[in-house]
């Protein structure tokens, strides 16, 4: 912690910090400046008081960490990228994979007509939401349990592994009987107990970021799950809210880039949600894949003018088997090659 | 729903939408302008299958829902202000309530000592948190039961009744046999099994906004808890994220005022999380109970430098009875009184 | 400057960060903690090349400046109340003044009109644009000279002193012959040769905070002006962008209570363009008397829904005198006064 | 425009809009809807008063626009792209350009050693800010005309043409006998005298999106300038600002792809202020080539640590040419090809 005290502050206020900060178990070292003095505390943040309390003495101007909060994820502890075994795909590595499948399942024939459809294209895995987090109560909420059955016999056809969310600690165990990555929703981002209870279901976990998570938070999401002794984490960036609305968010690149920089988890996009708007996932797409992503999540659905959720993101069959021939050069750019189902 | 379509459709396009408008029992009525067809869909939105899945078609140009998606919190459906009753106080009427408390129960003598001296500066409600939602797993994360222990002491002790967070459905049972209010936090905004749990609890509930939630889906969250049967809800605006980190959060005066206006329920702020920082809370109290606010969520803790949680936005007991004496002037010009506990 | 370097950074790197601390005349002192150095560097940042390139060199992990970059404005540099002289009315001390007028000046009639209205409820200085910042180029883009002619009519036949803005450094000789306050707007906000040419007239400026500009930024804005030799001048917010879009953008109400406590400044706030909408333009004007303003901008039209430029901001006279009536029990709760014109 | 009523509004309320919109000489159309009656108004929004300030009646609950608001700019006006020729140079049709740099010009030898290094390593114009517009006044602000002259050398012994910024209207016709293209920052993206200013002198204008600025808005910027009679314009994101404050900005690929969907003018990218910190500047280059961009500018300095402004995010010259191996093929991917220059 670097503690920045007011101009002109007396020797005993000084003295009052430094006392402070031993009583806290720091070390404190003085550098007295032009205008301001600092202290410099030594000792391990992540063990210690925060010492940002320090803040309402009136003397002191600023308190700033100097480590990161978040170990577990970072590189600094595990240097080399994590590569994750789902039902036999390696996750990761080299290759990259495409998520595809409806928003919400709706039917068994919507599901099994989409994931066919999906894994013929390339995906090789298969998403869909059975609990589903609406923002208004009027809307759609998902078939539940009878969802959760139709990604089962998805799974049965196709030989896709499944993805699907899960929205409250209760449901961690019924969803991780049928589901092979448990994904963690924007709006759950801080939900620790969830965090918990998934990370103790021993399941690989697609932790979306929260609209408003700023990148450390992010990361300690996952760090929470790694604590609970979980780290089979894929990190997922979905866009985050700003001013701009042409979008339903702004996908955030450079999240991309720099938790590759940062971690040694996977990292995967989901543009659908970033745009909001089916026209812009390609684009979206492409540039996920040149940031430097694992993988993408995409909304594919038979007929997305009847969708009983978020119609207008979901890509047409068509549209999607395009969207699979745009990215490969772009894959391949970046040194990858499109996973094989 | 209005349904714009782009220049130069032809008639058989603008035929398709019409058609499509149909089989989602919509009545469309066209409008053919300068440049562009409107589709005017006559209907109730919160019935029907939302048309904005429509924007898929490539004949549409935009979708804009034309009534309000919320319906049990607004005035339309309730005009007059609902005034709530939690052990024998009046909230939402011409009263105003000040809640304060320690950010996080630590200890018997901290938790005792706090409640002692908020009551005796005119504090009507007591708030604690047992169950603490922290961004990094490092940091204390509450006393958990132990702690709603202690706030049952205090309870027992002052008189004052308590307020505190729940943050998992499991919880709820637990927590509403010691609270009086059930506290969802800014991180669950739209954690919508919780609200659906606390609902069923049949507590009054605090729902914070979310950092990221736009008014429309703060307020969208309060009918979850009404369609779940409890129309006891108390609003609870605390700041919401931008691009200023000046203070932690940006407080949205103009969210109480719409809120008031928008809804019969009524409306708290807690300027303490809004500014993150203690040197602005009693500037943004002033400022809250001059938007229009009922009552107001306030850190307080004996000795904010030694706190395990948020040490630098909680006020210490002298500056709480100055925060206490500050506002009064403003409540009274706003036609309110301060309640007496 | 603090600089951190990675963990495990050699003895030769941290020399090298060291070397160049020195070459750029400052004085490193060396910390040495648990996982990382810190070199604190001892200096006037204001006069010294900026360290924070140095965060090229590999092993360096982050620079934070210590020093505050604005100095003239702050009150470290000067602690009273700067109080300003417009034409005989002390702006900043303990009078609060209320700028009222019309989005823009359209006719003689309606600038005199609203002028007279303005003045009888109370206003103490007359607003009006003649040269429009618009974001469109197909809407009225104001009556430029023409409209400065009709200000100065007004400021005869009323003697309220004029507040208008001036857009361009060619146009401030001009704007300056009939304003008594030139007005820098919002979009102007980080125009420095706009603001080094206000600054050059003598006149008070008014500064409005840029819709995206950091507080630090605004009071950097206003160092400009200091800087070039003119002191005299009033801040004013006039709401952020931020996700929120139910108010054209958010009022900042922090930002007022900040520059109070960090400037000696004057502060306004312009409750009109932080609403864009009139029926939220009274309780923000509330929360900005509570939170420490100065003074209100507010626009004022005879007949808003014909207005050509913000109809659906502008209050109309009868809601104006609402207005002043309603703030001035918070004026005085305050401890100021309304200025008598 | 659709003008839609709050439910329950008297026939004679209805009848009191059906005039307003009659007077402004619209043609008014009325829906009938379960809750809310509607106001279809047919007319060019472009050239009649705009209604949104109808929404002072009390009996509308909400004004909204049909058409777009820009035109020349858009690909209903023009729907094939245009391309710009620059000293030769095609932009905007299949050729990707990269436009390189010092941040600031500082002198003869930094110059003219960029200029070159940059053109050996394929950039096809040259880029250097002669005017700069710094945040604080206490930072190094450009040297000004003798920095037009460098840059003017730069071009003599490497052929490369010149983008530099203008910052005032006073300064455009000094600024535009040197450089090829006009660069008008993001701090002035609503500079209306500025923009019609450079619009007058006939050059190609860079023009950056302001960084609070909506696609819409920027492209409103754009429109202005092809009002004022020159459609040389080459947009430029570089970022927006955003909660996250990992990144300086937070570059908004989705608008790169919208606006060459919505329009027909060139796009570029400037990830290097989008990062403000060079190890970003590589991935985000990549995504933008992705996103569809047709050139990026990239800040490149012989020794970024010594640099007088935003160090930080430069290039060293190795680096600079590790961009250029690393986006071709992603330029390939695209359909199109490095320009040659």
């Amino acid at each position: 912690m670097i503690i920045v005290l007011k101009p002109g502050t007396p020797e005993e206020g000084i003295q009052q910090v430094v006392d402070a900060v031993k009583q806290f178990e720091y070390e404190p070292r003085l550098i007295r400046g032009v205008e301001r003095t600092i202290i410099a505390c030594v000792g391990d943040e992540r063990n210690h008081h925060t010492l940002e309390s320090l803040i309402v003495l009136p003397q002191v101007e600023s308190v700033t960490p100097v480590q990161k909060k978040y170990k577990l994820v970072s590189r600094e502890y595990h240097s080399a990228n994590t590569v994750l075994d789902v039902a036999g795909l390696q996750i990761g590595g080299g290759q990259f994979h495409v998520v595809a499948g409806p928003c919400s399942v709706e039917s068994q024939q919507q599901t099994i007509e989409t994931a066919k459809t999906v894994k013929l294209a390339g995906a090789t895995l298969f998403r869909g939401g059975a609990f589903k987090p609406r923002t208004s109560p009027y809307d759609f909420q998902g078939l539940g349990k009878e969802g959760l059955e139709l990604l089962r016999q998805a799974r049965e056809q196709t030989g896709l592994p499944i993805i699907t969310e899960v929205m409250s600690p209760q449901d961690v165990e019924t969803v991780a009987e049928i589901a092979d990555v448990l994904q963690i929703g924007a709006r759950n981002a801080q939900n620790v107990p969830l965090l918990a209870a998934a990370a103790a279901s021993g399941k690989t976990i697609l932790l979306k970021r929260g609209m408003a998570s700023l990148i450390e938070e992010w990361l300690l999401a996952a760090e929470y799950i790694c604590v609970h002794g979980n780290s089979k984490v894929i990190l997922c960036e979905r866009g985050i809210r700003t001013f701009e609305h042409a979008c339903r968010n702004t996908l955030d690149v450079s999240a991309v880039a720099l938790a590759k920089q940062e971690t040694h988890l996977p990292v995967f996009v989901d543009p659908s949600h970033a745009a909001g708007r089916f026209d812009m996932v390609i684009p979206l797409s492409r540039a996920a894949v040149a940031a430097g992503a694992d993988g993408l999540l995409i909304e594919v659905h038979p007929n997305p003018a009847a969708a009983l959720s978020d119609g207008g993101q979901q890509l047409k069959p068509r549209q999607f088997a395009q969207l699979m021939a745009e990215i490969r050069p772009f894959v391949e750019a970046m040194g990858k090659r499109m996973a094989a189902g």
